[in-house]
């Protein structure tokens, strides 16, 4: 059984292996570099640690692992375009340093050649089956993409429906990838559904941890400025749940906050935890997070595999809350 | 057996059968209205048509024709953005209806619900076999639309690096849509490859009669006003040919005239037009598109089946270069 920066390094060796080398250069060179920019490999590596619990010949799992990171990096590859992002990883995003017809032409490619890799995966009966459950995640993400970009111009938003949009835009990609893992390792659909609710769950209760972190997090651990959401008007599970318990006076005011874009920075992100702070939404959000972790563990605890083998699950999901992955 | 106007009004039975009714509506909207269209479904109907050499029971293979045309109208939808093309079929383009995010993302939903297509046929055991052929075109498609952006920007295009481009991003979506049709029904290898040839072959004749037409064509039959690839200096066969057999001096004069933006349109057609007659590349055109529809027809005359049965096939050929389909 490999651990997990085993297993990140694997899947970097096997990236570089797997660079695509055909023409026309124009539209394989965006995927390239997107692959390349790194990241932290979450999704192929849940992949091969669900495969991990039952087998050892990990390399048979491998093309699946590709075909999730790539469609992972397809996704932001068009979400970039979409929210006119400049920077990915440190570096010029796909449409700036490529333009965004290449943006569009090499994200499409790369969403085919996803299926491409389900096929190298050489296990024909399974193929429906792993198809099915991918087509299923994919179109989710595309609707959670979507509510994301609705909410920007809804007034009300729920927490159920804030929820709704995070667990089809970032939870379904997490599970999908553990239960592909087992359905490659033969595991059966009880083990492989409760891999699929432990990666969803954990997907949750990850975005809360990020919405938390972005306000109040160290910012030496959580790796970008903090007030980041509040600058940019995010809607996050802070906003929203202070919209649902303020009184309407402070209610405005928040909104306010909200339309202001000329306003020193530092000014507004006080003022805004302030609210937050005033209707305790921190902790509000620390107890949603826990139940969708403990949520999260209850559907390990229900895989049947070697106990010993679910300690890197463990540690991955709890490194993934700390930010130390 | 069905004739083509039987099949085409049955898939747009089917087309309206299956719109999409989920939500969120803004991701769907744009999938509906664009298929909603309409357009002569000749994707779908060349899949029919295959199956029909074979079978009757068309409804059996109407998921893969849907899925078919499903692609086709996703790769209108990304190359109208990249193109930034405002008119589709006399109607607005999606994303001057929708916007630029809206075209990309509902786009992409529509490759996924391909393959969610491909499913609901219900043959497992042909999935494989139906996923590898349509990836292969899928990406050669990719390939095709970046190497025509790629001709844009670029000088020298020889006539084969253009058969090439047209074969890619046009001519092998025809010959996968009848090997499909043909793999569903059963047929053999043999069968299916040369229906995939025939279609590969009259989609190149197709393109080549399109570039003719567009200089040379009636308006009221071709339906387009003629002129337009001069006006906008596209490096058609008539260009690209006209070029190899000038002289320089000759050459440089096209070059100048696909340059100039600002003269009378009819001026310039006019111009160019008496070059394209000076070197004849309007009969190297037609000789080059009859040798590829005479390779499409020897493909079809290789195609095991009751001989009458393919008569809808040459009949279907013969209108699309007629343009009276």
């Amino acid at each position: 059984m490999k651990n997990i920066s085993e297993l990140q390094a694997d899947f970097g060796v096997y990236i570089q292996q797997n660079k695509f080398t055909k023409a026309p250069e124009a539209l394989y060179e965006p995927i390239n570099y997107i692959m390349s920019l790194g990241g932290k490999r979450i999704r192929p590596v849940l992949l091969l640690l669900a495969y991990n619990l039952y087998k050892e010949d990990l390399e048979k799992a491998m093309p699946a692992a590709y075909g999730i990171e790539l469609f992972h990096n397809f996704t932001l590859l068009h979400d970039d375009i979409m929210d006119e992002a400049d920077v990915r990883r440190g570096q010029p995003t796909v449409h700036r340093k490529f333009g965004v017809n290449a943006g569009i032409l090499s994200g499409d490619a790369m969403l085919i050649y996803v299926y491409d890799c389900l096929m190298r995966l050489g296990c024909k009966e399974k193929l429906p089956e792993l198809i099915q459950i991918f087509n299923k995640m994919g179109i989710e993400v595309c609707e959670g993409q979507q509510y994301d970009m609705n909410f920007e111009e809804q007034q009300n938003v729920s927490i159920s429906d804030y929820i709704k949009m995070i667990e089809l835009k970032t939870a379904v990609l997490l599970g999908t990838s553990l239960q592909m893992g087992a359905i490659i390792a033969d595991a059966n659909s009880h083990c492989s559904k409760n891999l699929y609710n432990f990666g969803r769950n954990i997907g949750i209760a990850f975005q809360l941890q990020d919405d938390i972190l972005d306000t109040y997090g160290d910012p030496d651990v959580f790796g970008k400025k903090i007030g980041g959401d509040i600058v940019q008007n995010k809607k996050t599970f802070l906003v929203l749940k202070t919209m649902e318990l303020a009184t309407e006076s402070d209610s405005q005011t928040l909104w306010e906050w909200m339309g202001k874009t000329t306003v020193q920075e530092e000014q507004k992100i006080e003022a805004v935890r302030a609210l937050f702070d005033q209707y305790n939404v921190r902790q509000h959000a620390e107890k949603l997070k826990e139940n969708y972790l403990q949520d999260a563990f209850q559907a390990l605890d229900l895989v049947d595999c070697l106990e010993s083998r679910k300690a890197n699950l463990r540690m991955l999901a709890n490194q993934l809350m700390l930010r130390k992955v």
